[in-house]
C-alpha cells in the first residue's frame, strides 16, 4: 500500500511516479491552505514620457452618519449605494495617492492616512509605505511631495509615527490657500463644530513637528516638469488639483473634486459633509467634470477604487466613470 | 564645495547631513530612473469560505478584421469602442483565468494562452505561470483543472512549451460537449474555413501530447466542493460556465458568455466571430445576463479587464458592467 503525500510526490520516488502514471487517486496529497494575503497595491502607467505609479493607502469601510450627504437623506444615499452594488449604511472609501517620475524627479502627490494608521486600522489603511516599497520606490529618493489639500487622509502620511519627515529628502509643496486658512490662528479660533476643529488640530499635528518647513504654491504653476496646479476650491478653500501632461498625453489628478464616484460623480449636486463649502465644491465639480467629458480626458481620482484611473461621461443626472482596463504590461 | 549625490546622502556623512539641515538644494542628487515594470497580475477575494485568486494571463491588443463582429460593420464596432474610450481599429482582449481554493482543493479554471505564448508575445500574454507564482501558488499543488471550452486561450496553458503537463498532479476536467465535438475526426474533416480548422488542430495539439488523459464532465454537476457546471452553449457546442457558491455568497464564472464587456455585454446581439453559433451564443448571453441582473449576482469574466469581477445592470440596448472596487485587504 502506497500512501501518497505531497512530500513523496515531490520527492519523485519511483513509487509515487508509478502511482501517478497509473492514475491513482490524488486525494491523499496534503491540501493547500488558503494564501490569505492580497496583492501589493500598486499600478503603473505612462503619461507620455512620465511614469505614474498609483500606490494605494488602503480602503476604509465605516457606518456613515445621517448627515453624510448634507443635503440628502440616509434613504437617498442608501438607494445610490444599492444602485452601485454597495452595502447599505456603509461607506467604502479608497485612498489612492500617486507617485510621478518626471524627468527623473520623483514626486508624491498626497500621502495617505499615514503609517500610524496602519496599526490602528489593522492594516486596512496606512498601507502607502508598504505598497511604495513593493513598487520598488525608495522613500528617501522622493524629491517633492505635493499636497492637494489639508485633510488627514492627504497629509497624515507626511510624517512617520515618531513625527519625523516621512520623505527626508523631499521639498513639501502645499496649496497656498489651505496654508493661509488652516494655519491662521484667528480662523482656528472661529471654527465651529467638531469636524472643523478636528481638521484645524490635525493640520497643526502634522506641520508643527516638522517645523512648518513647507513651500506654499499657487494654482496655475508648473510645480515639476509636466505637473501643473489647478484651483479647484470648495472641498477646502485652497483645494488644488494637478494636470500631468507629456506629449499628447494628459491626466487630470482630481484629488477630492468628487468623493467616491458612485456617490459624488453620479450625483454632483450631493454635498458630502467633507466639503467645507458645498455650493462652491459643487460648482467646481460640475466645471471640472464637464471639461473631462468634453476633452475626453483621463481622471485619476484619489477616492476612486484602485487603480483609480477612469474616463467619465455625462448621464441624465450627473456623470459616470468608466474605469480604464488594467494593463498587465507597461 | 560639497557635491551632493544620492550615494553620500545615503551614506550619512556629516557633510551631507549638514548640507541637508541647511536646506541646500537637492538638485544635485542622482535622479531616480523609471521603474518600468508592472505589478504582478493577481487579485484575491473570498466567496464565503472559498478563496478565489484571479491570475491574469495578460492582455492582447490587435488590429481586428472586418468581420470581427459578423453581423456588424467595422464602423459600428469602432463607434462602440469610442464610446468605451478604446482605440479605433484595435481590439484589446484580457485573459483572466482563476484559481479556486475550496476546502483545501486547488482548482484552476481555464489556463490562458500558455507559457509558449510568453516569449512569442514578448511577455504581453502567457503570463499566467509568472503571476501564479507571484500569488504564492505552486503549480504542483493544483488538484484539478476545469476547462470551460476548447479555444486556445483557455486550453493552451494545459501544457508546457515542451508539451508536458503544466499541472502534473491535477485531474483535467473538460466539457463533455466540446470533447465529443472537437475530438471527432468526422467533425474535423467537415470543418470549413481557416478558423474552425485552426481550432480543431489546436485542440489536438494540446490533448494529444498528454495522451488525451482527461475527464469529460457534464453540466449541472458539482465538480469540486462549491463549484457547479452550467451549460452555456453557442460560443462552442460544449461551452460551460461555473458557479462558485459558499454560504450566501455566489459568483458566476462566465468564461466566454460575452467577449470583452464593452462590446459584447453592452451589445448582446453582436456576434463576435469567435462564437461558433452566433444565434445560440446570443440566446445564452441574454439568458445568463438577465439572470445576473435579476439575482444581482457577481460575474467573473474571463475577458473582462483584470481583476474581472463585476456586477451587471440592464441598459437600453443591453447590459453594462460595474467593476467591483479593488479591495486592498482580504
Amino acid at each position: 500500500m502506497i500512501e501518497l503525500t505531497r512530500r513523496n510526490l515531490l520527492s519523485g520516488t519511483a513509487a509515487a511516479t508509478a502511482a501517478l502514471s497509473l492514475g491513482m487517486p490524488l486525494a491523499a496529497r496534503a491540501s493547500a491552505p488558503p494564501v490569505g494575503r492580497q496583492n501589493a497595491g500598486f499600478y503603473r502607467y505612462k503619461v507620455g514620457d512620465i511614469e505614474v505609479t498609483v500606490v494605494t493607502d488602503g480602503s476604509n469601510t465605516f457606518k456613515f452618519a445621517d448627515n453624510h450627504i448634507t443635503n440628502k437623506s440616509r434613504e437617498e444615499l442608501n438607494k445610490a449605494l444599492e444602485e452601485a452594488h454597495q452595502a447599505k449604511d456603509l461607506m467604502t472609501t479608497p485612498y489612492n495617492p500617486i507617485v510621478v517620475n518626471t524627468s527623473g524627479k520623483l514626486v508624491v502627490i498626497d500621502t495617505g492616512t499615514g503609517e500610524a494608521a496602519y496599526e490602528r486600522s489593522k492594516g486596512v489603511t496606512g498601507q502607502f509605505q508598504t505598497n511604495l516599497k513593493a513598487a520598488g520606490i525608495d522613500r528617501n529618493a522622493v524629491d517633492m511631495v505635493i499636497i492637494s489639500h489639508f485633510h488627514g487622509d492627504h497629509i497624515n502620511g507626511l510624517i512617520t509615527p515618531d513625527k519625523k519627515l516621512a520623505y527626508p529628502n523631499a521639498e513639501i509643496l502645499v496649496p497656498a490657500g489651505d496654508w493661509k486658512f488652516f494655519m491662521d490662528d484667528g480662523e482656528m479660533s472661529r471654527a465651529t463644530g467638531d469636524r472643523m476643529k478636528t481638521v484645524f488640530k490635525g493640520v497643526r499635528d502634522v506641520f508643527d513637528p516638522i517645523g512648518r518647513k513647507v513651500t506654499p504654491y499657487e494654482a496655475g504653476k508648473e510645480l515639476a516638469p509636466g505637473i501643473t496646479s489647478v484651483a479647484t476650491p470648495g472641498h477646502t478653500p485652497g483645494h488644488t488639483s494637478h494636470v500631468i501632461a507629456s506629449g499628447n498625453a494628459k491626466v487630470y489628478v482630481q484629488a477630492d473634486v468628487t468623493h467616491v464616484p458612485w456617490v459624488n460623480a453620479r450625483h454632483p449636486d450631493w454635498h458630502v459633509f467633507y466639503d467645507q463649502d458645498g455650493a462652491v465644491a459643487e460648482a467646481t465639480r460640475r466645471k471640472v467634470y464637464d471639461m473631462l467629458v468634453a476633452e475626453r480626458m483621463l481622471v485619476q481620482g484619489f477616492h476612486y477604487p484602485f487603480p483609480s484611473l477612469a474616463y467619465v461621461e455625462k448621464t441624465g443626472g450627473g456623470y459616470r466613470e468608466t474605469m480604464v482596463p488594467w494593463n498587465p504590461s507597461i
